[in-house]
């Protein structure tokens, strides 16, 4: 699919769509990532060691689960962003702020593996999840395993300024996805409170991501602030996306079924808009499906659900402004790095922002 | 129930009750406990008030059940030996170190709130457990909050030598525990590997507990490992004790159900004991047992198992190896105890040590 066909399907009341047009990238995102990867490879070498090393375990059922996520072959954008983010700043990653990439991806790794659990989801990259192999609780006490060891990768000498913000995200996190179930299946939230929720969940980690390198290199207090707000912004954009590519994505490469928010009752921005802009009837209507949603979903909802909601968030307008929202994020995300200089991987930064937002999968 | 009845029942078959009784504490566990926490009684009060300030959460679902586990009436025997081993040192415990105590009982509480997840468990301390009342997710996730909110603590100047130890004993203990799933429901382990799942899950965060405080105050590596592996050892004997509590404890003390190991099909040190002990039609028995346990356990085990398993330690002396193990790690655990200077918490330390392997709840 080309992006300008994408973007007539998936923009096709955008009163931006010509600004949006104006600043794409010339690339998409995978190819940006690609660059990315290219430019860190030998960080990303020495990444793929210290992960390695650290799930050799002398209980092997640990290292079992941790690789058969880890090494699934995901896009480890995270620690990318660390790595770039460090580049960007004109320092070569050392071995310390490898170790630390590497702990944000065990981070991110030990939430995915309780949100598996947490969510019952049985397919995650393609693969069925670490829960639908080994169980509930393996999985929980590996999620567990892999945070320790994230804070062990964080310690050594001169981390002063960086340990705090690891050891507050992890929380941030929790504290968004435990905020998130106490607004399940209800619709009495406001969007403060939604964006709060994709804020402390998704882009806490992505700020903490980017903002390690500049802590790390002692860099001044207005450069870290702005990795903070490139990654937090980056990170909004990023999920609302997500959240949007739950209901109108390709299945196949998603990796990952299709409506699992519906069916979880989980109100994601497009849902959401949906509800504030639709019709008495069709508040109604979607009141019902949540009600309904639950982890015994196949037996509550049914496909026809999926359209019939697809269908208020069209003629109300909500994936077009989920998109328009997204898009905020993402131009904020660029301008927040203007106090970094120049160079071709901040221009690399900078398109991916726009390019994860038009993304397909 | 008089001490000295209780050992008469618990020790029939003993070599070395002699031993026992003269070396036994004039003062009870709870007595002793009691003691301990009257010498600490200010930084107890502002262990509180920290628990309960880092608890105070803008979402509030994570305050109520991180509460209802934290302020259930627990011992807070770890952070008490923290505190009780800085004040042995001849220390007055810093605000720091009371903070570093405050993060070791978030990390037992995270470790407590998963393995009733886990375990399927309907009660802790009496009362129903948080998954009971508010279903697995939010619990799964309060546990990874609480772990984070401990790395949180932890944080500040001149801990350098303090934060390896903590970050490491959390790792540890998640290993003890998938290495305790890896041999659920088989007799296939030995002795060591046994004990290993002992150290982990359990005398890893003693340990932890009682050396902190000597890396804190800067001590020398002979008195830290000294503190070490007094908690090591205290821990090795209050968990072979918990285990076995669970076959001869009284449940009304306990505020759980007795046989929960058996029905879950936890291989623990008296289980294990009588089958390393027992004729070939007793082993068959104890086989036949921990392969029809599960989660389902109600309908699969039936009282009169426990009764047979009990039976089946009595007669190959399991009970009473397994007291003589306790007793010998607590002797181990007081002899560690001699480089540090003699006073009268160190003797109430000491004390604990003998009446834990004694207490009947």
């Amino acid at each position: 699919m080309t992006l300008t066909f994408m973007l007539a399907q998936t923009h096709p009341l955008t009163t931006n769509l010509s600004a949006i047009k104006k600043t794409l990238p010339s690339q998409n995102t995978q190819s940006l990532i690609k660059n990315l990867q290219e430019i860190c490879h030998s960080d990303l070498v020495q990444l793929n060691h210290i992960i390695l090393t650290h799930l050799e375990q002398r209980v092997p059922l640990i290292g079992d689960i941790a690789k058969h996520l880890i090494l699934a072959g995901g896009k480890r954008l995270r620690p990318l962003l660390s790595l770039a983010c460090c580049r960007t700043l004109g320092e070569t990653p050392s071995h310390k702020m490898v170790e630390l990439a590497a702990s944000i991806e065990f981070i991110h790794s030990a939430t995915l593996l309780h949100d598996d659990v947490v969510d019952v989801s049985p397919l995650r990259r393609g693969r069925p999840t670490a829960n639908a192999l080994w169980g509930n609780k393996p999985t929980i006490l590996v999620g567990d395993f892999l945070f320790a060891k994230a804070f062990e990768l964080m310690l050594g000498d001169n981390e002063k300024r960086v340990l705090p913000i690891l050891a507050k995200v992890s929380q941030t996190i929790t504290e968004g996805e435990v905020f998130q179930l106490s607004y399940l299946k209800t619709f009495s939230l406001d969007e403060t409170v939604l964006l709060r929720i994709i804020g402390s969940k998704t882009a806490a980690l992505f700020a903490a991501s980017c903002e390690i390198s500049a802590a790390l290199f002692n860099r001044s207090c207005d450069v870290q602030e702005a990795l903070h707000h490139f990654g937090y912004n980056l990170g909004m954009a990023f999920q609302i996306i997500d959240d949007l590519l739950d209901y109108v994505g390709e299945t196949e490469s998603l990796g990952k079924s299709m409506g699992d928010d519906l069916k979880e009752g989980k109100v994601t921005v497009p849902l959401f808009l949906a509800y504030q802009e639709g019709s008495l009837k069709e508040r109604g209507i979607l009141e019902s499906m949540i009600a309904r949603a639950g982890v015994t979903i196949d037996e509550t909802l049914d496909p026809s659900d999926l359209d019939t909601a697809l269908h208020i968030m069209h003629r109300t307008g909500a994936i077009q402004k989920s998109y328009d929202k997204a898009w905020t994020y993402a131009k904020k995300a660029i301008d927040a790095l203007s106090p970094v200089n120049e160079s071709p991987i901040k221009r690399i930064l900078s398109d991916l922002c726009y390019s994860l937002v038009i993304r397909t999968s």
